[in-house]
């Protein structure tokens, strides 16, 4: 932290520690890369953004999702205007399996862990801010999962305030693999992306035409998008420009999140404003 | 309805007009196949099919998606156990254009016309029923729907007792046609009935790879499916068994409706037992 | 025959006695739809073909696949310029299994059999009339096949006067199903015709993606086909033209077939005037 | 070459310099990796490939495709089983445009110079040697290559000694990108290998479904082949055992298109033993 050889660090330590690091690096002048969430709290979030503006910290919050070749080409026709104004995003995004129940007990549970990043995709595809979210989350994989207060299943909603609208398909079991596609209705047309898939081989025999599982999970799915976001990072600090997704951007999912459970919790729908 | 010659009847005219027409031909000692909905208003349903079981009539109701072969296998699989416990229904379901604003006007609004066919399909795949409603509802396509009281963008999240989920994303604004997907996720596996394509050629040029848009609508999307709807009435006539779709399950289908319509308005999810 | 009541026939019998019934039917003034081939003998069907025209009668030619929505589409397409000047056809074209074996001894063998069907669309979509034939010819599937002095395995180029090919890939024994594709390739792009398969739905789990296999064979596969060839030829009728494919038709795509076979025989390119 | 620090060298300078190299960095014992061809004359390449065998030096030649992780997927395929024993191999190979006129001169022709990856993948994936050649040529492309006595289009039938059959579909001028793509027909099934596409997505409008065209050429297509053929080489060097394609790979590939030319000149079919 001392050391004048070091510009810039990657934070990818368990997400308890991201605060702490994320404050201790900005007070000695370090461009900061921290890998989602900042902190499982929002109030601990926002005591932690206030510090890296009191700085002038550079920080950038690690959603991969939006360094994905495939995405960055949704988002890149949507501002071509190639499906003219968004009207629906419709995200299915499910692991292919649950995680160690010790790793889910301290990971916020599924909104803030693994929501989290369809939120930040929804908005970075929405071309609107988020008003409202109501969801739907269960346990239907483990009943293991329940006793961690947690849910492995979960369907979501969210509006703009001019009515556009997401909807976001979890599952923390997808036994054909890591499931992550996207499509965006438009008022001219519609773009999706569907599933990378590792070869492009099927085979075909009396039992039909089978081509292989998905990815297994995220190293191998989102390996391109990985070595772009940090890319994305140096080239940030290297042009002094500021780097996307920044820390509101994280602070904004974290709050879709808190919202979702609110929403499951009392049975309604959650204006984003109530966290103001 | 007096004529001897006529054992069955076919009842397609203007919705208003379908609770009275069953009650008749019920008397009448008729088979009646009716068009969804019976009616718009939930009491006079109820009225309605209260004449039909003191008549003993067979009744069966126009949900003409569920002969359509394509969705008839995703049941026949789910049936046959390959893709284990259902857990989440993702239906997608997209007219490519508004209907005329006079009809818009008589319809009963988007969840009672369009929805519907969707409510009756996350019945027909889910094994369970379904116990809470929650929606959104938007006028994007053009604001004169809002004039009519009525959205033309929709997102439902419906759940049944066990925790099963459905998500359906309805516009009435799809360019490339009439859009009827359908996912269903298993503990074992997805299944998935793609778009059933008018013809199978692909064009590929310096623009890239293109397949002509999907069907224009229903008519000649679901030829196969109408024929086969009557064919099983017929049969269920002959045979003297009670056909499927039955008016209960009209009434079902309507009942979410009106719970979509309520959540909309109350911004929160609606149980089914409200409208006991 | 001597009916005045009969106005046209369809001829659906051996083909041994195709060429027999078609002279009868002529003489008596019928119009004519026979199945393929006219007879397996080059020098009968020229007979044939000149009684049809001292008779002036109308004669079409079973080849049904002209008629299937999907090649239709193809050829539509080709002829409103959407991939320029034909340069390359491909067609895939296998059966499921081989047919028993006292049907193969009688058949004409493979390529008078079942590729004259692919000589057929490929005069149909080439533009150009083909001018030599060069083919290769296995018995892969069962040595019995080799006793009927036939093949089961066969691959077919020809080639126009500019220059045009096409590449035929025959199989008789496809174990996912009646094999039926084709590409076009033009100076401006490639149009292709995928298999149609029976139903849209596929299967995801730790085995891959699935989809059904394909049609069984050409009686699901080509019913479209078959009911749009019959409407054809009763519309040819009405109104006085001329139908295709017609006996000349017939006649060129056997000439292709004999072409092949002494190719196989000779190794060497056969040239279609070597048959004037 | 006099470098002791140097073991092993990659050779991508113009065919014409490729023996004589090979030829001096053998003698100088450094293990040599050169791209294909080693020569367009066949006389030479024996010549070469003696000296190789006397010096007893490592040379692997760069037929990249080989390495390729949907090709080798397709392979490995057949190694284990999948599809039973090879019976017919189709290669769809097209480049999107010509290459410059004064490259086309030294090339060596198409079948040299192009047709010779498909040469060498219908050897990696028959499971038998090939026997026999037929081809038909031609331009449509440009009527300059004519000048330069080369051709533009082709398609080529192989034959191995049991009566597999493989056909390749040659064109310099595919507007819809680099198209690669593989079938192997077995007794047990099918395995193809779709193209690979930059990205997963698709836009669909009242024009259609539109997926972007391919690669643009094989440096992004092949980009991770080009990787794994290195690793492969130096992982040959590390273990001292003989890389593959070796030498003689490179001269049989070069035969088939030697022969392929002869078919074309002589229209006939050509036996590979005529070069031995």
């Amino acid at each position: 932290m001392a050391s004048g050889d070091v510009d810039a660090v990657v934070i990818c330590t368990p997400t308890n520690t991201h605060a702490d690091l994320i404050e201790q690096f900005a007070r000695a002048g370090k461009a900061i890369f921290c890998e989602k969430p900042i902190d499982l709290s929002l109030e601990r979030v926002r005591q932690c953004l206030k510090v890296v503006a009191q700085t002038g910290a550079t920080l950038m919050i690690g959603f991969n999702r939006r360094f994905d070749p495939h995405f960055v080409a949704v988002r890149a026709a949507i501002d071509a205007g190639e499906i003219g104004k968004v009207e629906q995003v419709n995200i299915t995004s499910r692991d292919p399996g649950l995680p160690p129940f010790e790793y889910i007990k301290v990971s916020g549970g599924i909104f803030r862990d693994m929501t989290i990043h369809d939120f930040d995709m929804a908005r970075f595809l929405l071309g609107e801010e988020i008003v409202t979210v109501q969801a739907a989350a269960s346990v239907l994989v483990d009943d293991k999962v329940a006793e961690c207060d947690d849910f492995d299943t979960a369907s979501v909603i969210l509006t703009t305030a001019s009515g556009r609208q997401c909807a976001i398909s979890n599952s923390r079991r997808a036994t054909y693999g890591y499931d992550q596609r996207i499509e965006v209705l438009g008022s001219k047309g519609m773009i999706s992306a569907e599933n990378h898939r590792p070869v492009s081989i099927e085979i075909a025999n009396g039992s039909g035409f089978t081509r292989p599982p998905l990815h297994d999970f995220f190293m191998t799915r989102y390996t391109q998008a990985y070595a772009a976001e940090i890319a994305a990072f140096v080239a940030a600090i290297n042009d002094g420009s500021a780097p996307t997704p920044s820390g509101e951007d994280g602070q904004i999912s974290l709050t879709l999140a808190e919202a979702a459970l609110r929403s499951v919790a009392e049975a309604r729908v959650v204006n984003l404003s109530e966290f103001d």
